[in-house]
C-alpha cells in the first residue's frame, strides 16, 4: 500500500493523486499541516514540503517530481499507450520541462501565492502566519496569472495536449494547478478558449472527480468549479 | 554534437558541465547572458533559465533536471558501475530528491543570491539591474548557508557520499552548488570537517578540472577555491 502525505488544495499534491488514479495504484491519502513542521514529518522530508509518498514502510520518496518519476518507474511500462511518460527522449525532456513549469514556476508566481493567501492562511494559527490575505500579493500574482494564461493558450492552440500529441504528466501538472485557482474564480476563462476546451477534456476524466468533490468550509467553489460544461 | 547554452558561475550549468563530463560527452559551450532574454534563447526557453542543451539540432532540452534525466537515459546504460543514476526505484528518488534540495532549495536560499549579487550584478548593465550588492539579501544568504552546511554536515558524516553508498548526480549538484559559493569565499569551511572531506574528493575528479580553472575578471578566487588540499 502506498501512503501519500497531502494537502487537499496543494496543487502538488493534487498532481500526484491526479497520477495516482490514472495508474490505478491503490493509496491511502494522510492529511499534513505542513507548516506545523511536525517531527515525524522532517524527519521524512527536511523541506518540510508536501507531498511526501511512502510505499510497504519503505523509505519516503519525497516531492512532486521524484514521486512523478518512481510512480512511472514502476508503473509505466505496465500502462502502455495510456503511460504518462512519453518513449522518446526528446518527448520525455519535453514532458519534464513543463511539469516543472507548472509545479514550480506557475505556482511560485501565481497559484502557489493564491493557494497561501486565500485557503492555508484560514486555517494557519496568526503565530504560524495565518490571517487574512495580503492584497498585493493577490494583485502580483492576478498579473502573473494572465501572463502563464496566454502561454497555455499558445500551448493549448498549437498542440493536441500540452507536450505533444498524448496526454502526458504535464497535461496533469497543469490542470492540478489550475484547479485550484478554479475553484477560488480566479481563472481568467473568457480569455482563454482553448485552455478551457483543454481543461474540459482532462476535468472530465474519472481520475479528476475526487478532487471536484473537496470543498473547504467557509469558502465555497467558485460556479465553474465541478461544472464539465463551464 | 551537444551544445550547452550556460553561464560559468551557474551552479545548474555546472552541474551539467560536471555530468558531461563524467558521462564523457563532447559537447560545445555557448555562453548566454540569459538576463538579456535574447529572442531566439526565448524561443527555446521561455522561462528565460539555463542551462539549456541542444543536441544534433534536436528540440532543446531545458533545465538542470530534465538535461540530467536526458543525458541518463541516453548515456546511463553505457556507464555501468559509473553511472550516476542508482538502479532501485528508492535509490532513485533519495538521488532525485538531493538534486531537487540543492539545485533549487539551497540555491534559492543561499548560493544563487550569492551568484547573482556578487557575480551577474558585475555584468549585467544598470537597466538590467546590474549594480552593486545588497548587503542585507547577502547577511540572508550567509545565515541560510549555515543552515544548509549543517544539513550537508548531517549527510556526508552520515553516508559515504550524499544520496549513499554510491557517487549520483546528487553529490554533483550539491559540488557545483558550493564550488560558486567556494569561489566567492563564502562557505565557512572550519565548521564543516566531513563536507570538506566529501567536497575535497569531488573537487579532485578530472571533471572538475575545467570548473577551477575558470576565473572572473577584477574577482579573483578565494584561496581555497582551485586548492586540492585546502
Amino acid at each position: 500500500m502506498l501512503i501519500l502525505y497531502h494537502q487537499p488544495f496543494s496543487p502538488a499534491c493534487r498532481f500526484i493523486r491526479l497520477v495516482l488514479a490514472e495508474y490505478g495504484v491503490r493509496h491511502e491519502l494522510v492529511l499534513e499541516k505542513h507548516w506545523e513542521r511536525r517531527k515525524g514529518f522532517l524527519a521524512m522530508n527536511p523541506a518540510a514540503t508536501l507531498p511526501v509518498a511512502v510505499e510497504n514502510d519503505g523509505p519516503p520518496v519525497v516531492g512532486a517530481g521524484p514521486i512523478m518519476e518512481y510512480l512511472d518507474e514502476t508503473r509505466g511500462y505496465a500502462q502502455g499507450e495510456k503511460r504518462l511518460m512519453p518513449d522518446h527522449p526528446d518527448r520525455r525532456a519535453e514532458t519534464r520541462r513543463l511539469v516543472e513549469w507548472f509545479l514550480w514556476k506557475f505556482d511560485e508566481e501565481a497559484v502557489g501565492h493564491f493557494v497561501h493567501e486565500r485557503i492555508y492562511k484560514l486555517e494557519m494559527p496568526t503565530a504560524m502566519g495565518g490571517g487574512a490575505p495580503e492584497s498585493t500579493i493577490l494583485r502580483a500574482a492576478r498579473a502573473n496569472l494572465r501572463h502563464h494564461m496566454r502561454y497555455m493558450e499558445y500551448l493549448t492552440a498549437t498542440r493536441n495536449w500540452l507536450a505533444g500529441d498524448r496526454l502526458t504528466f504535464a497535461d496533469l501538472a497543469a490542470a492540478a494547478e489550475l484547479s485550484c485557482t478554479d475553484y477560488l474564480g480566479e481563472v481568467p476563462w473568457s480569455d482563454s478558449e482553448h485552455v478551457k476546451t483543454w481543461y474540459a477534456r482532462i476535468k472530465s476524466r474519472p481520475a479528476f472527480r475526487s478532487l471536484l468533490a473537496e470543498t473547504i468550509r467557509g469558502l465555497p467553489p467558485s460556479p465553474s468549479y465541478d461544472d464539465l460544461d463551464f
